[in-house]
């Protein structure tokens, strides 16, 4: 099969995840595409439904993204908040006016009943996005962090909090209700590689792994599964998988994210300036590839995406 | 008793009540003045609770309101209602960035079990608003409006439909559940004479004293109950008041309006070119105060309630 031909499944989180959406979506034709995007961090605020990853996919997929900011649209305004913070309400979660009113035609039609798939349909066929978009679940689930101080929900710790107190676990409150949708079976069925986007392996990949039925899905099909590594040179590029790794106790390392999802990676994508830990994640029994992971320009995005499709179908020497 | 030193209780609806609500603001200290406004006009909307004659009011007695539009607040910015639109959702209820402000505030603290009146007092209190406030109740009041086509749901034959059905009654569904507020019964107890602003008779005043108990305890306290005619001239300044009177066959006139509350005015105020009226509506039992009723200025409104507190001190000869 051309690697051009690909149907590619993919899964992401917010920002770093969404660039490489992009990038596959510039590679690939609209309907060779699904991404899944992680939904553990929703939460109900000031009334309204908030989906913040799959918000930032359906953002840059669409052009639509501030690129200043990294998260939220472009030339945004923040008149509500701005009168918000006058009538003393919260604002420690910034939403501008253009945004809301994502987040207020979702929680008009959740409220009719439609669900949250069909609620990205509807939004990313009016913002002219060829790929298929899904949230990982219908079910709400929440992420709550476990802390010293107890456990904090998701955004109240990454936005509010900062991501500042010091991380012993997750929990992925409603998961056990969760099932699979009929489109993702149809997207997993349908695959011919994975890619699991360069996103937070705690907060963002573990909670749609987590899905019911999701994972074993996966796991069935005798397809490449491909992870490219959150961490590059000791660092997380956006968010805070390096810090949750040191406070879980695990070296800020490619070599222990190849080694995190050992049961469920067939490969592993690395950056040039981790090339050093390519020949121990090959001893894990994965392909490697070593690249430029770091995606600042549209062309440094398709370049990675073009790379991870003809990598994917390597197989053992 | 001095004029100037009355209690005054006032029940308004939106734009029209608001402006004597102002008047009265103006000419009385803070202590002395309790709103309560209509909230049988509130619906939930886009995920948001939403309070329309409560906000004007409120906007209106903070100098927020916008005068060009009659609703809502001045200097108003419209991105939301722009980018709800490209996603095709429902703007058909128009909520300036601002405005939305203060739907979210209110939505949230909702959610977290505070009462509207809780939530009212809030938000006048950070807007230095000096009389008190108060929703008509805590509980949830709807206006259906009956028509040919079936019930309409207030805001949507209000807003949506531009009153254009043709109306045969109303119904405030809910209004069985509510009960009599500590906030209201203790204004009522220590009213010394009760203004109805010019409200719309049939959705804006009559579910205010529709609320369990408060039309009773307003009969029993021997007060000047005036009524300020929202009919001048054969028309509503503002609102449909004129046109829902010729479809229920009444005459569209400030006797009719007179008529309508003949068990419960004790003083009625209308407008100098209705003055023709004045001998008929004395011979309702009510006192007559024939005045400019029509408020451009903020002196329009000052006067106007200066002349209503002297008239309700009047007595039958």
């Amino acid at each position: 099969m051309k690697a051009s031909n690909m149907n590619i499944l993919a899964l992401s989180g917010g920002v770093g995840g969404a660039k490489l959406a992009l990038g596959l979506a510039q590679v690939l034709a609209g309907e060779q595409l699904t991404i899944i995007a992680n939904t553990a961090d929703d939460f109900e605020h000031l009334g309204l439904a908030i989906s913040p990853d799959l918000d930032t996919v359906m953002y840059t997929l669409a052009g639509l993204n501030n690129q200043d900011l990294g998260w939220g649209l472009a030339g945004e305004s923040w008149h509500c908040m701005q009168a918000l913070e006058r009538l003393g309400g919260e604002t420690w979660f910034r939403l501008g006016d253009k945004d809301l009113a994502t987040h207020l035609y979702r929680s008009q039609r959740l409220l009719e009943g439609a669900s949250l798939s069909e609620i990205t349909q509807a939004l990313t066929q009016r913002l002219a996005i060829k790929p298929t978009l899904l949230p990982m679940c219908d079910e709400p689930v929440r992420t709550q962090v476990k802390t010293a101080a107890g456990p904090l929900d998701f955004q109240r710790y990454f936005v509010g909090e900062q991501c500042r107190p010091e991380v012993s676990g997750f929990h992925f409150t409603g998961i056990e209700q969760t099932t699979l949708s009929t489109q993702i079976a149809q997207a997993i069925d349908g695959a011919d590689a994975l890619v699991v986007c360069p996103s937070n392996p705690f907060v963002s990949v573990a909670p749609i792994l987590a899905v019911n039925g999701l994972k074993a899905r996966l796991l069935a099909k005798p397809i490449a599964r491909v992870v490219v590594s959150p961490i590059v040179g000791g660092m997380a590029l956006k968010g805070p998988a390096a810090k949750m790794m040191r406070e879980l106790a695990m070296p800020v390392t490619a070599l222990a994210v190849a080694e995190y999802y050992r049961d469920f990676a067939t490969h592993f994508v690395l950056d040039s300036s981790d090339s050093g830990y390519a020949a121990p994640i090959r001893e894990l029994g994965m392909q490697v590839l070593v690249t430029n992971t770091v995606m600042k320009t549209l062309q440094d995005k398709q370049a990675l995406a073009e790379a991870i499709l003809t990598f994917s179908q390597q197989t053992a020497e």
